[in-house]
């Protein structure tokens, strides 16, 4: 053990300094002072469960700041809670540290853990720490509940459902070009909002509580908006149509790309974007429009569901753009 | 995507084709085609829930089968399941893939999965899986079910009760020693029962199950006997003394190491073991050797639980050993 004046705490002076302060909250937690934490689930309620993990120099960049990081990898798990209905109430970490810690590093990355518990209402619960050979690997496993019966699914979507998508698609996939160059040269205000989304993405938790009973299926985009939509149209057995004049293109993306069938298919193929795509009825679309204005959130009719198979991007005569991905894939 | 004739598959075939075949009997994981999980809890129980992460070269060794690093990360997490009284449920997988993962070397990590899914009735309901730049690394987080107030916690050893362990102690850290060498040579039939022992612990579910309402605190021994008997002194407030001539050495490790105080010193701060320490109060001694057969798991009272802090280990003479370490840590 090391003693509580070095730079480099130890394994267990880690967790009782920086992470067990954002347990307290948790009684089933014991302030991480036990092998497993517990969670109770009232009657009327399923647990929704997800995990990712997030690896340096693949999922972030080594510069990127340690509290960054840190929301990077909650807000993705709380991406996939949002997109289920879900609400968010705890998590684990389980961190892999590349070398002895540095007590700076840790606690900036604690320290954004720790805004973000308030932001989303959630608590660390519990986890694991070890040393890694390799990079820096975070995996969060994060827990929501839904009434009964009404996590939103990705297989429900039907032919005649109208496709809709939160925020702006495109920002973090160009952020993630800018971040990768030098970022110690001056870059414009649009180019730094690029990065930011990048590396701190959104959760739409209101919006995806506010989904339940109208989405008929729905998911985060991760890999990409045609890639998961796919995935969507897969499980529910239908072809999904986007029309790509109608992605919703933030004013820095397109300050810095144009607007032109390029940037918008570029937009719909790469990754990071953590909005919800969503199919319904079309029966539903005011009172969908309605919740967004409620939960301050944009969302955009973008496509439609039909009979066949897949999800494709439409040109403004209505012809299907050849892609040469459909959005990330790991291997 | 990769055509299903390569031997190096996508990361959506290999889900579609190795792990949701894992996922089958589990209906909460929609055959892993979802973006999260549901877990039902009756309105009587309580989720335990528990995160381990196994690095190549940390917790395993790169030449390892891929069936028994799949059965160890499982297990690991099992181990801390079964030290709770909880019996074993479902588990969520993080797989991080070193390159593009070979379907031979696949196909066997999801038999081993299969096999231990069959001896501890688990079923996987969901995961993700990244490449990294990194060694393989593998976050289990393992659910498990409790009826409510009934999980065996840390926190709750008192002064007066004794002190037991399941199994034997110190067989994987000399299992480790022998498989950091070649294992190409000749080993001894014993040797290779300590390897076994290290490359695939046996987690005691159904011991840990019989231990609700008898054991006053318990753990599993992951980092070393002392070191993690001292996490339960720490938390329950008292001193925990363990005698080293008292500790299960098994036959294997007795014939390999001879019986000593030194042998018995590095078998008490050598981790791996995951058995389950556990302390009780005297009374329930006999209810416990029962259970312990009625499990057919080996039980042995080891100390006793005094006022003060800290756990220590005795020699014969009831004078405490000193320990260069008390087991392993990770910084």
């Amino acid at each position: 053990m090391t003693s509580s004046s070095s730079d480099r705490p130890g394994e267990f002076e880690l967790i009782r300094e920086l992470f067990a302060p954002l347990s307290k909250s948790a009684p089933g937690a014991f302030g991480l002072t036990d092998d497993a934490a517990l969670i109770s689930v009232s009657s009327d309620e399923e647990l929704v469960v997800t995990v990712d993990a997030l690896i340096e120099g693949v999922h972030f960049l080594p510069d990127d700041p340690p509290h960054t990081i840190a929301k990077k990898s909650l807000r993705v798990n709380l991406s996939d809670l949002a997109a289920k209905g879900a609400e968010p109430k705890a998590y684990l970490l389980a961190l892999a540290l590349p070398e002895r810690p540095d007590r700076q590093w840790l606690r900036a990355f604690a320290r954004g853990l720790a805004e973000d518990q308030k932001e989303f209402r959630v608590s660390l619960i519990g986890g694991d720490t070890t040393r890694t050979p390799g990079p820096l690997t975070i995996a969060i496993t994060a827990f929501g509940a839904v009434p009964c019966g009404t996590m939103i699914r990705r297989k429900g979507a039907k032919s005649g459902d109208l496709v809709f998508v939160s925020g702006t698609i495109g920002d973090a996939g160009m952020g993630l070009d800018f971040a990768e160059v030098d970022t110690s040269r001056d870059l414009t205000i649009e180019a730094e909002a690029l990065i930011e989304r990048y590396r701190c993405p959104t959760p739409r938790v209101r919006l995806g509580l506010a989904l339940r009973g109208l989405a008929s299926a729905a998911l985060d985009v991760s890999d990409g908006l045609i890639a998961d939509l796919d995935h969507i149209a897969e499980v529910s057995a239908v072809r999904i149509e986007v029309d790509a004049d109608r992605i919703p293109i933030s004013r820095a993306l397109m300050d810095i790309g144009g607007d032109s069938v390029e940037l918008r298919t570029d937009a719909a193929t790469s990754g990071d974007d953590y909005e919800i795509a969503f199919t319904a009825p079309p029966a539903k679309r005011d009172e969908i429009l309605s919740v967004a204005r409620k939960t301050k959130t944009q969302v955009t009719e973008i496509g439609r569901v039909m009979k066949g198979a897949g999800a494709v991007l439409l040109n403004e005569d209505g012809h299907e753009i050849p892609l040469a991905k459909k959005g990330f894939t790991h291997f």
